[in-house]
């Protein structure tokens, strides 16, 4: 599947929050074999998410996951902004209304919290663009959303990272293995010779070998350098072995140039 | 100013590498009163990086800032993708080119790198787009970049965090302080009672004081929760003293309601 990822929030913006959702998201995408194509981050404003929504549905991925602005405020704008950039509406959905009653009730009767019953606020998270199926938040109250748009899914969770990380287990990641594909990544670190150095071998063995994707990241600047040298692959049928095949001859080569192989 | 950021790498794709560079830029943007409206990350992929760069110069911010992507293996394309963008070819920069040639020159005098004199490999990264800017990387070897198109500057600096962070000091804060905006955030922390319960007051408070930002944050998922409020405003006048009675006004309501304000 391609995927893209819209993170929704101000705080993100403006450098309050480090998002780390994305990263824990697109780690696990990745390992079961999808490919993300773009993370876009806007903040909690309606234009933006509309403008953002309705971009990445043009550019047609398999799935569409958002993540924040589910919340009880009115400046949580989500589900606002996705309904109009699907030229729909929000509308009370009865099952997530029936669902965020009934935690708010549990959790007054345990004594958590200090107001009972639906008010405005809490009602708010129920309108759900129209078509919508709730899904379950098991770590918090409002509900995250799913949506089908022409052969898109669209999957929208809660930006608070723990509630986030409960609801990508229990419903995207058993779609994730439904449609699994394949990912492999390899990677050695040498020292002692700089990228530039390396390059034209790098080209050289990915001609070879044009199903991989081998990329070079110098991780302290190339002066005195250690670079990491990272084979990957989507779906490629005998990666692993293809991508010990690179190594052997990269590691030979960067011997040959008079640098290190750095053991792991 | 109006700023978007533009990230490049498939390490944060696919959940290689946590990105935090536009974590970094954002809190310095801000903080200088300039306001990030998007922050988009694509692999390196020629076309993925040419349409992101048309889309966010089709929206007119004063200020992009592309990390990543100027190294000198052939899959670092940005300049060739923001050029695609921008409609023009790369050509070789003779300024580039010979701070390009010093910086080898100096480090195979010194023994740090094994390989003297240019390569293609080398070269590559003194290739600028039609009528570019060269930026001075003080802790590696690809210059950035500085484009003006149309009301729109472009900076493309280096994505390995040591050289981002140099050059952003270098050449993007003195623009920040230039153009200096004033931003304001202050919050405050409460536990006891939870994000549904204060939102309405919460949207009260908001139209008495439109000019500001105020958003609850629950850290800990609404049960037993802990939350922040958060009070920003750009380019307010006197926002710190509009946000000291904010916060007044809705503590009080928080003891109120039997909430606890945790002190800091």
């Amino acid at each position: 599947m391609i995927v893209e990822l819209l993170v929704i929030g101000n705080e993100i913006l403006i450098g309050k929050t480090q998002d780390t959702n994305s990263n824990y998201m697109a780690k696990r995408i990745t390992k079961y074999g999808h490919k993300i194509r773009r993370i876009t981050a806007v903040g909690d404003e309606l234009e933006e998410i509309s403008n953002a929504m309705r971009e990445a549905i043009n550019r047609k991925p398999d799935l569409i996951i958002v993540c924040g602005g589910l919340g009880p405020t009115f400046d949580d704008m989500t589900l606002q902004g996705i309904a109009q950039a699907l030229n729909t509406e929000l509308e009370l959905n009865q099952h997530a209304y029936d669902s965020i009653k009934r935690r708010y009730e549990a959790a007054y009767e345990r004594g958590i919290l200090k107001l009972d019953g639906m008010t405005k606020e809490r009602e708010k998270m129920a309108y759900l663009p129209k078509g919508s199926t709730p899904l379950p938040n098991e770590r918090g109250t409002a509900p995250g959303v799913k949506i089908k748009e022409g052969d898109t899914l669209i999957f929208c969770l809660p930006g608070v990272p723990m509630e986030m990380k409960s609801m990508f287990k229990i419903v995207i990641i058993p779609i994730l293995k439904e449609k699994k594909g394949k990912f492999m990544e390899k990677s050695f670190f040498f020292t002692g010779i700089g990228e530039s150095q390396i390059a034209p071998y790098v080209t050289e063995v990915e001609e070879k070998y044009p199903k991989l994707w081998i990329k070079t990241h110098p991780r302290l600047g190339e002066y005195g350098a250690e670079i990491e040298v990272s084979i990957t692959a989507f779906n490629v049928e005998n990666a692993e072995e293809l991508a010990d095949k690179v190594i052997d001859e990269l590691k030979e080569i960067v011997i040959h140039l008079d640098g290190k192989i750095k053991e792991s």
